[in-house]
Formats: C-alpha cells, sequence, structure tokens
C-alpha cells in the first residue's frame, strides 16, 4: 500500500463516516422521524447514558499516553466539557437533563444498571481500545465527532417536531455539543494528519476510525433487537407499558 | 443479605442458567428446529469460531491467577483440550470441521475478519474479565459448561434431522464435547461452592456466571440481527446468495 498525501488520509478518513457512521442506522431515522415510542426514547437516552459517563474516563485514557503537556492541556478540555466546574454542569449533567426530561429515574439512570449488556461490552472496548492502543489510533477513533454535528442538527429538529415530551431545555445536551465537536475534531484530526505519515500508520488510524463506528453502531443494534423487535435480554430494563 | 448454604448456592447458580442460558435465545431454537438458512448457519459457526479460538486465551488468563500449582495442572487440560496436541487435534481444530462442513472458507474464518463486532466486543469482554476480576469471578464465569450438554444434545439431534449439509463428522466438536464440559464444570463447581463462603464473595460469584451468560447472549442477538432480521451492519460478512 502507498502512503497517501494529507488530502488523500483526510478524504479517506471522511469517507468512513459516509459509510458507517451511525446516522445510517435505521434506528436514528425512526427516532428523528418521530416513530418511536416513548420508551424507546428512553431506552435510547438509558444506554446513551452510559457511553456519555464513559467518556471522560476514555478521554483520561487518552491523556496518560501523551507525553508532550501541550497535547495534555488541549485534551484536558474534554473532561472538563463532560464534567463541568461544578455539581449539575458540563455535558454529563445536561444528558441527565434529557433522561429526567424523558420521564427515567435519575437514580436508575447514574446506577447504569438498565444498560444492555451489548452497549456495555462495546463502551467497555473503546475504553479499552484507547487504554491500549498507540496515541495514534486513540486519537484517531476519536473522529467521529467530524460527523456529529450533522447528526445533532437532525435530531434537534426532528425530536422537537415530532415529540411532546422534548423541548429544547430537554435538548440542551446537544445545543451545547456541536461547537465543542468541531473543535475536538478540527485538533484531532490535525494531529492524525501530521503523525499517520506512513502506511502502516495511515492504515491504523483508518481501522480505528472503523472500529469507533462499529462501537455506536452496536449500540443501536442492541436497542432496535431489544425494543423495536421487542426482543430484550433477559432481566433487561423494559419501558412502563 | 444472609450466607447462602453450599445447596442454596448451587441451586441459585443453577437457576441462572434456568433464566439466562442462552438455549432461551430465539436463534437457537430456529437453528436447532431446521429453520436457518444455509448462511445463517454458516453465520453462527463464522461467528463462534472467534468465541472458541478466544477460549484458550481466556483460559491463559485465569491459569495466571492461580497460585496453587495442583490448581494450574486441573486448569491447563482446558487449554489441551482446546488446542490439542498437534496440528488438527483439539477443541478449534473440531469447530474448523464444522465451519469447512457449512461451506465456509478456511482462511475466512481463520482470519476472523468476518466477525460481527458486537461478538468481538463480547468476547474481548469475557477475556478482560477473567484477566482483572478475582480468580472466584474468573472461575465462577465458567460455569455456564454446567448447562452446555443439554443445549448440545438438541443441537445435534436437530442439526442432523434438519439441514441435508450437516452430518456426524461435521458435528464432531459436538460430541467430543460434553465429557470435558461436564468435568471442568464438577470442578469449577467445587471450587465455587468451597470458596464463596461470604455474602459478597456469593453475590459476586452469582453476578459474574450472570456476565457470562449475557456474554453468550449478546452473540446470538447479534446473529439476529444481522442475518435474521437482514440488517448487518456496514461492512460486514455476507452469506452467498
Amino acid at each position: 500500500m502507498d502512503v497517501m498525501s494529507r488530502d488523500e488520509l483526510e478524504a479517506a478518513l471522511r469517507r468512513i463516516g459516509a459509510e458507517r457512521y451511525h446516522h445510517l442506522h435505521p434506528f436514528h431515522r425512526r427516532l428523528h422521524g418521530g416513530e418511536c415510542s416513548r420508551g424507546e426514547v428512553q431506552a435510547w437516552a438509558l444506554n446513551r447514558y452510559y457511553y456519555q459517563s464513559m467518556i471522560p474516563i476514555k478521554d483520561a485514557a487518552v491523556l496518560g499516553q501523551m507525553q508532550d503537556p501541550a497535547l495534555r492541556r488541549a485534551w484536558r478540555q474534554r473532561i472538563v466539557d463532560h464534567d463541568g466546574e461544578h455539581d449539575g454542569e458540563g455535558g454529563i449533567a445536561r444528558w441527565l437533563a434529557l433522561t429526567d426530561g424523558v420521564g427515567l429515574d435519575r437514580e436508575l439512570v447514574v446506577s447504569t444498571a438498565g444498560v444492555l449488556p451489548a452497549t456495555q461490552f462495546a463502551v467497555e472496548a473503546y475504553v479499552t481500545f484507547c487504554r491500549t492502543r498507540p496515541l495514534l489510533e486513540a486519537i484517531a477513533s476519536s473522529l467521529t465527532e467530524l460527523f456529529s454535528p450533522q447528526i445533532i442538527g437532525e435530531r434537534i429538529a426532528g425530536m422537537l417536531a415530532h415529540y411532546d415530551f422534548i423541548n429544547r431545555d430537554v435538548l440542551a445536551y446537544f445545543t451545547a455539543r456541536p461547537p465543542q465537536a468541531q473543535r475536538d475534531s478540527t485538533f484531532a484530526l490535525s494531529y492524525v494528519l501530521e503523525h499517520a505519515t506512513t502506511a502502516e500508520s495511515q492504515a491504523a488510524a483508518l481501522a480505528a476510525l472503523r472500529f469507533k463506528t462499529d462501537v455506536l453502531w452496536v449500540q443501536l443494534d442492541a436497542l432496535w433487537m431489544a425494543y423495536v423487535e421487542g426482543r430484550p435480554p433477559p432481566d433487561s430494563w423494559r419501558p412502563a407499558p
């Protein structure tokens, strides 16, 4: 395999988004199109909380791989964004506004006891990946954020239009998120384009991003199987009838 | 929570099998009842190969936690059973006879490139669990083998009766497996009953076995979603039309 130019590598990374990002999953079309039951929206918010809650732990693993203080200073902002400066602030707290808004018990949500096993395994795989793979791959795996502003735009419009239990306050997470995602993904993309300069490291960066799209896809597959098909695993959380 | 007697703990472990083991999954009913297409049987064999191939790695992780040579001597037999004494022997080789028999390319199978992401995440979660959790929990997580002889009996009878591409040679894995599983699970059960003597360690052993039933269940959910529902993740393996 030949080494790609910087532009070719960026195009290859963006192609992964076009072909594999979870905006293509039928659950998202269902969610944004207003076809989800309230229980399905709850299940989505409940499971996705676990993903959100593990992001700072993932970012701490990435941070812990960085030898350069300047790099660490840039990356630590991600942890600040998620955890906030005080109780009740930050991305995780805003996600809890969403789970509150859709009528979930906060204690249940924070306990993560209602999370589907497949969600748990996928998220753990992501944290382990960032802990154990080379820094370039850990950073490349974050590049799904290149694709998130678009899906978030569709989500806000679709959910406000279709669900009477959703309003702008409940969706505060999503209004705050796109500028952060854009800043973070611009930084991460520059890092990857600068450091992936061999055919081997470019292939590894692309594989890392593909892996991450799998992590996201598996979570929606699990929701679909359990709550759209109506085949939840034994003992798993069920929406109130 | 009170400490359970030895008999109560054994009953509680067996109840997990009755309520959560993957013999209850609709994919198994479909497989054993002859309702699977050849492509679905192939997908099952292909994905399950990955699980089989990781079992000795999981067992090495458990072995590596054992301080007692007598315990290690007993446990190492599991690795021998899977890997055999020579090339072409052992459980993994017998699984390849199955994947050959259902018409899968051996190079594809061994590469594990066709494995569904959810299968990969679930199996990795199992290996990580056995590497990082206390020995008692790692051993307790193996106790799904208490329940496997029954499902294997149903599988052999059902698959021979219903699929013309299945014969006894192809199913050699399953005829060899039940006495090993019985020996292994008897040993592991004795260990757990002897060492889980506090309420806390008993709860941990039960949670470990529940975790393992999730690992198995998630693999069948993934097969169902991809190949029965016909919604395979991007780029994933598809059976020949």
